[in-house]
């Protein structure tokens, strides 16, 4: 199993946390741990993955693998820019967004557009017309966040 | 100048009449259409910009130019799959959402971590812990959404 | 129809006016002009197409619409990098080669796995074995090079 | 370190073999195989490279996982096509090419584009103006390939 986990580059230390958590979760059950490689969210969860015995998978933009964070295993250097996020959801089994900006929100709509189940720790909400659409499935924790994506793999009409 | 418009492959009558009329006022500027290549909106959009007397580009997900839709005077066969959805949004000075679904929220976030100006036409709507973020421009007609993509061009901060 | 050329971003004046002759001889047949969009070889072949009258794009490596050469009509703006040299090859219906470098030489990989026809002129000759593979059709003179990339197209299997 | 494999996914016993082999002394040298992940060349670099306890990644041109052989650590599910070969090599510090078609050939030319050192063992041949260009360091076995491989790590001029 390879789970996603996405957020900003930069956050702080309450969002860290989190997402420290959610890769030692991720760690602890044994999936793998996929991620864009750099700093903020994905560095605490590759952080919190090592410290749980896991793997980290860093699929970075640039063209230079030291753009990766210290616990980042396997950096893959795409130097594809932004376009880099559509290899991070496919990559994945399901997605985890950690707060996270606008990139983030771009890896949901890529996410769910590749019917991979997408949990939210306080992330992006969206609605249309609005109403809100549920697509993204609210965790109160880190561990529920873990949980849910991996009860919801297989869920979802994945396109491939 | 280029705009881009983004919305589903596949839509109703109602949304096609909106991208139709948003692809003839993007021609009646001057401006060429960028667009996915593909139906629904991104057909609608490029009949109208050929209306209009209008260039449009439609850049493809797959392998095979016939992909494209009939109004597609370049068509850009990138093979890259929904990755191409950045190159949409780079080679675009501003973006007119038009409804839309997953697809174009991952380019909606896309636009708004590269600085592009993003007007929408019953798009999406964006919300962070319960608050609007109003980072789409509302606009209540195509020509008021053509007028307000070409007037923000330059006001974003670009990353290029 | 659309040719794609390619070669090095930086060329002595011989291989640029090799380029231009076989921009303008594109034109003059009424195809598009695709190639990378920067300096050296493409940026002759622009300037000769549009000296014959015709249409370029280019597809861009980098995130900055004005790294394109001032004969480029429509710059696609990838921010792929070298991925980009696939977008290119894909687009078109033939490649020729002018000359070229280690850029050039993957894009002639990517073409013949493509099943693009690839005509050389003056560029490189492959061998396995050594033994010559003669997968790019040699041409003596820039019209002539145009006469078969346009000849030679639909004789490939291509892969789309 | 991180040496990519590059070869096609279609191959005969022999070919199979040095590709076993060449898989094997990476993992016995601590590196981490990188390839495309798919059959032929691909399937016995990383085949070998379990048998020496070694870690493969598998960076896949389609949309689904279950393309990646059985020996794939890590699959890198891309979606890009043929444009996921400019990721293979810029994760790769050196690449070492075992025969190969005309997919390996843009894998040697964008190598080279990058500067990473590309080692060959019965690959192609390149000639420019009927001089042979010696860019592909020629290996007889694969013990040595892939000790020219890591010893000129850091040799060429990186453009990261």
């Amino acid at each position: 199993m390879f789970v996603a986990v996405i957020g900003s580059a930069i956050c702080d230390e309450r969002v860290a946390a989190l997402a420290r958590e959610v890769g030692r979760e991720i760690a602890r059950r044994g999936a793998v741990l996929v991620c864009g490689g750099r700093g903020g969210v994905m560095e605490a969860a590759c952080q919190g993955a090592k410290t749980g015995g896991g793997t980290t998978v860093g699929i970075l933009p640039g063209t230079d693998r030291r753009e990766a964070n210290p616990y980042v295993d396997l950096p893959i250097v795409t130097g594809l820019g932004e376009a880099r996020n559509a290899v991070i959801v496919r990559t994945a089994d399901a997605v985890i967004a950690v707060s996270g900006g606008y990139g983030s929100l771009s890896e949901i709509g890529l996410a769910l557009k590749m019917g991979r189940p997408v949990v939210g720790l306080g992330t992006w909400e969206l609605c249309q017309d609005g109403q809100p659409v549920d697509a993204v499935v609210r965790a109160g924790t880190p561990a529920r966040a873990v949980d849910l994506a991996i009860a919801l793999i297989g869920e979802g009409k994945r396109d491939d």
